[in-house]
Order: C-alpha cells, then structure tokens, then sequence
C-alpha cells in the first residue's frame, strides 16, 4: 500500500495536503512496481481534481503497474476559508467512482471506493456512501476509521463487495466474517526507517566512524535481493560477455 | 553527498551500474534540494555519456539546484566484453572536465573531477589525473582509494585545488594540512534505514501490533521538522484563511 | 507566451479543462526556455490547486526557467454540477497572489494577476479585481477580454502597474497610453503548424512522394539554427576532438 | 513513426547525437500512444547505452504503449576521438537484441533490430548483420540504405523476418515480393510543420493580424478531432452533470 502522506513525504517533504501531483505520484507507484513483484495498492486521494481528471489518474495509474488503487469523497485540496476536510456530495462521489471504473483498461485493476463519510457524518452517512459505492459498480469499498463490529457490520449490510479498513475493532476471523478482506496496517515501518536514518547520521555528525554503523545495516544477503544482483549479473554474462580484467 | 549507487537503489532498485539516467538522477537531486537546504554534492558518474552529455548533465544538475557535482574519468556503463571498470584516456577526462566547466551558468556550481585511476593503474597515473583536473580548472579533485599519507600528499603536490576523498589515510588534522578539504563517509546509513525498514515490515507480517513499533518511529518533534509542518501551517493560514469546521 | 491550452493539446491531446498537471505544464516550458534565449510567459491558470498548489507552482515555473507567470481568478477544474467556468472570491484570488509573490526565489520573476472577471461579472468587478491584484503587489495584471478603450482606462486607473491584454480595442499607440505592455496575440499560429502537418500526412498518405514536400520544409538554414547545430558542432570539436573517417 | 531526431529536436532542440536520454524519449512515445489509436513504432536508437540499458530501454517503451521499437547497431553518443558513427560489433549487437528480446513481457510489441552496415561496410556485412539479428529472433529487420531491388533480394535471402527499409529502390510490389513491409517515409511533414509555424510567427512579428492566419488553421472539426472533444464533452456530461449557468 502506497499511502498519499508517505508519497507527498518521500518526493517533496510536505505534509498530506495534496500538493503533490498525479505524475509524481505515479512515478513513486512505477519505482514501487517495477522494482517489486507485489501487487501494489496505493492510495489516489481524491483523484487530483474532478472527475475529468480521475480519469486520468486511472489511466496514469494503470501504465504504471498498480494493482488497485483507491478514491476518496473528500474535498481536496483544502478549499480556502474552510475546514481542514470536507465531504464531497454523494452524487459527485459517485460521477468519480464511474469515471475511474469507465478508465480502466485492464479489468483486473481493482477501483476501491473511499470514504471518510463516518467520521465526519456518521454511520448513516456512511452507509449510505457504501450504497452508493456499490451501485457503481467498484471491485471494494475502503471506510476509514471504524470502532466497533457493529459498524462494520451495518456497513456490510449495504455492500455488494468486500471491505477495506484501516481500524480493526475485532479479531480477523470476527472482520473476515462481516466481509472484511484487507485492513491497512499504517505507516509506522516508513518513520522506523526515516528514525534510523536519522540515527545513523547523527551518530556520524557527532564524530562516530561509518564502519560501526555496519552491525545495523541491510545484511548482504538482503541487499543482493534488494538490488536484483543475481538477475543483472545473469544478464551481463548473457548479454556483455564474461568480464575481462585488462592485462 | 548523493551518489549514484543510492539513487540507483532508491529510483530503480538497481545495482550501480548506470541503468539509472540523467533524468531520473537529477529529480532525485531535485527532491533533496527542494526540502533541504544543505548544500548538495552529487556524483554525476560519467556524465550520463560523452563530453556533450556532460554539457547536458551540468545544465540539468544545476537546474536541480545542486552545489557540486562529480564528473569521473571511468568507462560506463560497461563495455561489452570488458571488465568491471576501465579509466578512459586523460585527453578524454580532460574534454569531459572543459564542457563540464563551460556549461555551467552559476559560477558557485563545483565541479569536481573524480579519478578511479588510483586503484586501476597506481600513483603515477593518478598524479598525472590530477595535473589534468586542475588545467581545467576545476574546483576540486576527487581521488578515490587513498591508503597512505604519502599517497595524498604526492596528489596534492599536483594540484592547484582542494583535494576530496573517500578513504582517509590519517587524522583530519593531517589530510587538512594535504589539501583535503572533504572526506565522503559512505552509504551506511542508507542502508541502516533499510534494514530497520525490513525489520519492522518483519515485525507486522509475523503478527507484531504496528502500535508496538511507535518507539522506533521518527519522533513526532522530527516529523513536524521532516514534514516543514510550520511553514505549511503558516502558509495555510496566511493564504486560506483560519480552518473552520463545518456547522 | 506559453498558453495553458496549447500545452494541454502538445502534451495530451487533451482539450482546455486543466486535465494536465503542473510538473507536466513546467516540464513544458522547461524544453522552451532551455531551448531559447527569449523570456517566457507562461499560464499558470489556477496554480494548479488552492494557494498552497501556487506555491509550488511558482516554485517550479521558476526553475523551468520561465520569465512570468500568470495566476488567475477561475475556479478550476470546472465543479461538479458547476458552469464551465466561475470566479473564485477576491480574498480567495488575493491569498493565491501573495502565496505566488512569496514563493517566488529572483525577484525578477514576474508574477502576473489574470482576471476573467470583466466578461464574467462586468467592470466594477474588474476594477476591484485589479485594486485587489495591485494591493498584493503583483507586477502586472492581466485582464482577459476588454472590448472598448473606456474599460481599460478604468481598468488602469485602478491599478498601481501595468496592464496586459489578449483584445486589443485600440491602436498601440492608444493603448500604451493606458498603461497597456503586453497584447497577447492568441494561438493561431500553433494550430496553423498543425493544419501544415496534417495536410502534409495526408499527401504522403495519398500516395505523394515525400521529396515534393522539401520546398514548404523547414529551409537548412533554419533548421540549422533551430537545432543549435553550430554549438554541438563547436562542442564536439572542443570536447570529443576532430572527427576521423576510419581507415 | 517517432525517430530519435524528431524526438531530440521536440524536447531538446539538439540535433540528432543521442543527446537526449532515455525517459524524455519514452515520455514523447507515451504522449503519442496517449493520444492516438495507431500503433507506434520507435526508433530506439543504441538502446541507451549497453545490452542492460537495452533491456530498460524495452521495459520504459514497452509501459509507454508502443507496438515496435528498433535497436540498432551503431556506437553512440559519438566516441571521443572517433568518426561521426560506428558499427558495434556483431557479437554486441546480438547481445543487445537478445537483451530485447527477454526484457519484453508482452509478445506482440515488435523487437526490429535495425543496422547502419550496408552504408558503412556494405553489402557483405549487411548480409551478415541480417544472420545476425535473425537468429537472435527479432520480429523485423531495418536495413538502412538500400539502392538496389540486387540489395534488398540478398539481404531477404539472409533473413527469416520480414524486412523495413527507409529507401524504396522499387514499386511497392517488388518490394513486397522480396520480404519488405515497411518503407519508412522520412520527416519532412515534421519540418513543413516547423516552416508553417516559422511563417505565422514572422507574420505576426511583422505587424500581421492574427486573424488573416484564420484561413490557414486547423479547421475546427480537426481541431475538434485532435482534441478528442466529443470525448471530453460526453465524460464532463457523464460524470459532472449538465452545465448550468449561474443564475
């Protein structure tokens, strides 16, 4: 999963307020996918403007390699002199659901639909969002922030399609069972490795040599795996010849 | 410092071996350069192809808005059926180093010439490296592989300018006296990250509660500092108006 | 000038709705103004989001290169349910000014404000619109559609610096006297190529023979100097040596 | 067809030296397949650099939706101290179409492999060449060049692929009858696009009305076309809702 905060903060180092642009959210997803055989779900905000321009972001996404991407219901970017984030109409959610559905060329691209609609409105609004969802005809509807089973399962009642979410107030099997199929699990692996970092560079800034710092770094067996050695290393002796050191 | 092997990893997942381009490897510079302001030096490997790519490789780096930048007298990629690596002529080194020169605009962008010539063909041919470099008139040399003392000292006796390493035979007090003026502490901590990062995504997958990795995670005084979360707060007050919530 | 609808149409064949993003409109007047000594004025429409989106965009306008840029006061895209076009509030357009005359780096940077609203809600309005742009100490404004020689002294008479126009209700001489610098002369030429190139398609298609279209080609000398072939032979004289035929 | 010069020339302005990189030309190709139902085919040019950047070279084409691209045999950028071009070895050129070969993942995008040996070692050589790239399994051969139906026979006779040929020295059906399938008809309609646009620019500039280029326009159906109008009108119908004026 490619959240929209871990991508706006890896390309530009802003926060998540959508100031980061569709290709450069898509080049993050094609780093993503054509170095990775997993299949990628990455997060498409509010599909970078209306829903024209979700289109686009379906198509863009697409020839990047994702698997699934999601769009939301809210107002983005924050619209001046209002609050930090707002609902858009059911009837706008709905015309970007049908545009990112109508965009799509692979049919096994997965469209979720995603709401804020029960924090900011509540259940009932929330269910009526999943309806809405459904109707169009998405492959999964994404509802953040849900607190009890009971919820969930009001709002399974109204889907014609599995559930994302990103709080699990049960066990798996109990979400599994209300037609729960992927529960995100946060960001906090991204801010483990930006805390190394920045360990390992003020550990060297306060006069620590490089090489302590080895015990704590990526194990060559991971590295290997992580940079495709094997693979290029086939592909220069198929490709390049055997190397030749200069007599 | 960012060098091509990291932008390798981090763009493409790839070993170093200049599959990476000059685009790519300039908006990874951009993006550090955008969010920082440290002054950036970046290893430009080869020049992206012959001396009229390293004329191109100045104007997109600097558009990058990097400080300095290396341009290395090495033969890449890869030669078909040759070795690892290979020096290219000093008249080459050298005709690469003047277009590196005269296409820069800012007179305060380094150029740097790095020689692998050192490890690859001894003292002598690094010597005269350096006497190449510094006709050109470039802002300082980079000799990689130093192991003695002696070694610097006879490449500084060459040069007209400060000297550069990656390898430091003696104390700072001692290479400072020699001309070097910068000592490259390598990519540890690059890969310090990504073992934390493999770690924690370990950590998940075995069944770990996310929460349970909030004490490694960047510390949120960082994160606000990481994010520029102040000066957005700002702007966002400033341009859009005091957030108000909805009635 | 680099319109916003003629980048859309070269870079996606997309129609003038704001279905291209910023870092491919910026990517855009990059190949100009690298290309060119001319200064470039570029449409920055809407800035491509809320006053935090002009921000960047200023950014990178800036280091694409380009000489000015205009913002303007149209709510863009065009909103759900919404007509093709709608003003925003002054306070909203007055924000996204001085986001825009903040973000920017060399003062020399141009930063234009563009109003629609002398079509869209008359004179007063326009008149306002300009004492709002002047106030936020734009260096220019832009008014879209003036038909007599009245509006824009009215126009001008409100304003603290000068005006640009795309209609022109006077001779230069009249104009300038109104405060009027820059007339923009619209598009044509773009699509006059465009009519070239198809009508040139269509007769190799027709089965002509494509040497009888050399006399409405590009003439060498011309393209000698569209291809800056004096410098890149210069370059590759100084840097790569003299060319040898191989024996 | 999109050859590298064009390609160099619309993004760059540079002449035809391999001076532009890898992903601005994707990007180009990208732009085209975005906007058109033809199929593309590329001109690759070296694959950008050794048989490894062949293999990217494929990958970045291949997400960018052209239906061919050629690979060919000659050594660029320009070497230092070497003559205007080069042909790479035989054993260098099959390595990097094998590289080709394997690196595409969908089998109907068309590996061409292309060569400069009939002009620069003649006919003998070609021949060879044709060997060559045949038993690598490539879809089509390019030979550049051809005078003679004499030539197109002998090197039809090598190969077990269709041919392309940029030079007809023949009627269509002679051609056909010894294996050809694509004569490549050159870029003038791309410099008689430049003249047209070079002519309206100096007509304005020298006092003409924009209006008197009406007549030479694209006339407003093709421009309809070009923009994919009815497209966008339908999915802003579809999805925004009906356009209502404000009251």
């Amino acid at each position: 999963m490619l959240p929209g905060s871990v991508a706006s903060h890896v390309v530009l180092g802003a926060p998540d307020i959508v100031v980061l642009s569709l290709p450069e959210f898509a080049e993050q997803a094609r780093r993503i996918s054509r170095a990775s055989g997993l299949p990628l779900m990455v997060d498409a905000d509010h599909g970078y403007g209306n829903a024209l321009n979700v289109r686009r972001t379906v198509e863009e996404l697409e020839a990047a390699g994702v698997a699934a991407l999601t769009i939301e219901d809210t107002l983005l970017p924050r619209r001046f002199g209002g609050p930090e984030a707002e609902l858009i109409p059911r009837e706008e959610f709905a015309g970007k659901l049908r545009a990112a559905l109508d965009a799509r060329v692979d049919p096994q691209l997965a469209i979720v639909g995603r709401s804020g609609s029960l924090q900011r409105a509540g259940l009932d609004e929330a269910v009526e969002r999943v309806r809405v969802a459904s109707a169009c005809g998405v492959d999964a509807i994404f509802i953040l922030g849900t607190r009890t089973l009971a919820e969930v399962e009001a709002l399974y009642a109204a889907a014609t399609v599995p559930l994302v979410l990103n709080m699990a107030p049960g066990s798996r099997d109990e979400l599994a069972a209300k037609g729960v199929r992927i529960i995100l699990q946060g960001n906090l692996p991204y801010f483990v490795a930006m805390q190394a970092l920045y360990d390992a560079y003020r550990f060297i800034k306060n006069g620590g040599m490089p090489e302590d710092l080895r015990d704590q770094a990526l194990k060559p067996e991971l590295q290997a795996a992580a940079l495709a050695e094997a693979d290029y290393a086939t592909w220069a002796r198929d490709y390049l010849g055997p190397t030749k050191e200069p007599s």
